[in-house]
């Protein structure tokens, strides 16, 4: 199975591919949806809707992990900008047939590090650990769209976890 | 000019479409676009997105008219879920080439009443002597859309306005 992490902004939005196969999880593509701060609102979710269509057509994932909604903010004015992007995001995955699976924050820190309230060291840790990379995935968007995606695999998969 | 005025919404968002000729202004079509909310929330968007692509090719405005957000609500949530509609709606207009010109709420008030502060039924009755409508329209995600189609027509044109 094919996963699509998502950790969306609208500045940036970070998006990590990743599969299950024999030797366990393997990220196929991970990076960045960047706008341009100097566009208008609907230019810059224009041209985020356009990269973002660009990665769904060349990976073809079969499903979007995405983290849900909390009930809180601090920022709420941030998290409806916020709120912008993911509605995009989740758009394109409606137009183009691909099931969207929301995961809350502790489930996706408990499946990474067997600890729902892991720090963000532990969990970017845990990402490097349980994907095999030799440094921790950089910028933090898209270490956080790597484990929103581990998270669904493991879901789906019941892959044995290595608490970190 | 044809504008057009946004309320959005994931349930509901109201639509309304308005141009300025010797007459003054005209309706040319308004109405709400729903989605079912036993969907899934991609499903939503996929259908909010085909509805609202519907009505921009087939009325083509040259601009669309929408509220600025606030800095701030009382129910955040709500907010984001808005945002999410909102985000769909905008990126919309970016990917047809529409400009976006957003108006606080005030503005949108002060160029239909001449009062930044008007209340909902001030709000809505002038909406009815301007469009000059029989009876107030309904439901209120229309008067909404309208109404900020009507301001934005005002800044631009600056037509004499009916204080009501």
């Amino acid at each position: 199975m094919r996963v699509l992490g998502i950790d969306p902004g609208l500045n940036i939005s970070g998006y990590g591919i990743i599969e299950d196969n024999a030797a366990g999880v393997s990220i196929i593509e991970a990076g960045i949806l960047k706008t341009n701060d100097k566009l208008s609102m609907e230019n810059r979710l224009a041209e985020l809707g356009k990269e973002l269509a660009t990665v769904l057509i060349q990976f073809k994932p079969d499903v979007m992990a995405i983290e849900e909604l909390y009930s809180h903010y601090d920022h709420p004015k941030t998290a409806i900008i916020m709120g912008h992007a993911r509605g995009l995001i989740l758009f394109k995955a409606g137009e183009m047939g691909i099931e969207v699976v929301p995961y809350a924050s502790t489930r996706i820190k408990k499946a990474l590090t067997g600890n729902g309230r892991a720090s963000k060291e532990q969990m970017q840790r845990a990402i490097q650990i349980q994907m095999g990379l030799k440094t921790i995935p950089e910028p933090p968007d898209v270490a956080d769209a790597l484990a929103v995606a581990y998270c669904h695999l493991h879901a789906v998969t019941r892959n044995e976890m290595i608490t970190v």
